[in-house]
């Protein structure tokens, strides 16, 4: 069989099947945002992701200062999806030989930029040389206390919540793709949202030490992600589509098209949380957020419209492979 | 101008001085084989390393279970160069949609089978698709003590010692490049040393315990890793050509290329480390190795025969980019 046959998550967990469960000082290994550690007196977390020319980017859309920026923003939401804090940087660059030095420079300070926001160091990497360029980093972190946030605590009567806006990265990848000439304001607007995103570090922290168990963050679009939370908490989900917050700008230059934007466009690196109402009354009083529905029995996600009737769609969110 | 025109080991030298000095809890940043963090009660390291088709490796040539072990193998050394203990891998596979998906479960059959040995676990990863194969490794791990072994600290008058044999890895190379068909214990043994490497984690951890302070392990080919040595302790060596150890198998299989197999073939994940002769004493007693000659002052590598002559040599080791 091959890859494409069997798409991404299929094959994560055939590997997951083959590595075996977490044990030992392993307390969170292969299936959510962030590995958990025990160190010595605290619990270490480390994920890595990467960016990969072609898949994640093209060269012509993006700068490479924004490059930079991106390829450390995706691993610092993984990190806020567990609660944790963020520390040190493993910078590996594949690049081809014809790439300018000053080129490789300025991806590096989009990466030191962000790194400073968050107050993390870059402690080292790898670099090779490489036909299209790929940048893969891993991040170190910590947890404050034990309690983190994974994607298998959801419970039925649990309620959705999201924090800022969907759907504006891709709307800011549709803007490039369509050459769309928009008020300057808009457009920054749009190119931030999907290329220098802020990922919810400090929320995540609030929603650990308000008891809140359960969080991902949005990068392969809602559906698909809230499809792993339901997936691995053995749970279903209620989503009421008008809940689902999409930005004024969004909604007024891309029409219909944005519900499509929000619920599968993904690489929005909010944070997606479930907790029984009373927490969420807590957490609200700390930032804002959107409740979006809530978690059921049963499995697999249900669209609701304004009348609770059911609501149609077909498309999906982002797998690779497939 | 472009990496080619700058190679890979000054593009390093201008990212550090971009990302700027180790400092707080990063006790070595970049530029030595792994870096090094202050944890709670011990230092923690960490490394990555990738193996890129078409550059490191190629399909029709390594297995995909050699593929995984290899890529475990060569973060496994730089734990080992540091005088580390391994404990944590993260894996991250760039692969092609049309791979099958049972040479990817080999692959991590390979990563497993070589963490079992040395009992590391594997905690995640990440999966992408793309053109090539490009199998990427995070490794974290620890120091027994606070001691742990750099690139810069080789000073003049101490001898420079070498575990196992150089050249073999390369010998495997040549072999399959050129379908040399050899008896099959050699065929096997040089196979193993181009695509099964059993890096020094044990010796490493020796000499930690008996003062040593200087290494580096084996990857880009002698002469280039010793030049690391150099440049980042401010000193120059002194090799005895004929000192180099070389296996009696590819001696007679290579014959007048054989040196140019050992001083520059590279991928051999022997370790290279330097110290005062009543150190090098001490360890001799613990496992075998080879002194090939000395540190001095001056920089540079000076290569001379048996009488003490100058040797000439011009060939360098492995470069990225260049």
């Amino acid at each position: 069989m091959k890859l494409w046959e069997l798409g991404e998550f299929a094959l994560i967990e055939r590997i997951a099947q083959l590595v075996g469960s977490a044990k030992g000082k392993v307390i969170v290994g292969i299936g959510d945002d962030t590995a958990v550690l025990k160190g010595d007196s605290s619990f270490q977390l480390a994920t890595t992701d990467s960016l990969m020319e072609g898949i994640h980017f093209h060269r012509n859309e993006i700068s490479w200062e924004e490059l930079g920026w991106k390829a450390l923003a995706v691993n610092l939401s993984d990190i806020a999806a567990m609660g944790g804090i963020p520390h040190y940087a493993l910078v590996t660059l594949a690049l081809p030989k014809d790439v300018e030095v000053e080129d490789v420079l300025s991806l590096y300070k989009g990466i030191l930029g962000i790194a400073e926001l968050y107050e993390v160091a870059t402690i080292g990497g790898d670099l090779i040389s490489s036909l299209n360029i790929v940048v893969t980093i891993t991040l170190l972190g910590s947890l404050e206390r034990k309690s983190f946030l994974t994607r298998s605590h959801a419970h039925p009567g649990d309620q959705i919540g999201i924090t800022g806006y969907l759907g504006s990265s891709a709307g800011g990848l549709k803007m490039l793709r369509r050459g769309l000439n928009l008020e300057r304001e808009i457009a920054s607007f749009l190119r931030q949202a999907h290329f220098r995103p802020l990922p919810r570090v400090r929320e995540g922290r609030i929603l650990t030490r308000h008891g809140v168990r359960t969080a991902i963050d949005i990068s392969d679009g809602l559906l698909s992600d809230l499809g792993h939370i339901c997936r691995m908490s053995k749970v279903g989900a209620k989503v009421r589509v008008a809940e689902v917050p999409i930005h004024p700008w969004v909604k007024s230059i891309f029409g219909e098209e944005v519900l499509s934007l929000a619920l599968c466009g993904g690489e929005d690196y909010e944070l997606l949380f479930t907790a029984p109402p009373q927490i969420m009354k807590r957490v609200s009083k700390e930032f804002p957020f959107t409740v979006i529905g809530n978690i059921v029995e049963g499995e697999g996600i249900e669209l609701v419209d304004e009348k609770g009737n059911p609501f149609p769609w077909q498309e999906k969110g982002w797998e690779h492979f497939v």
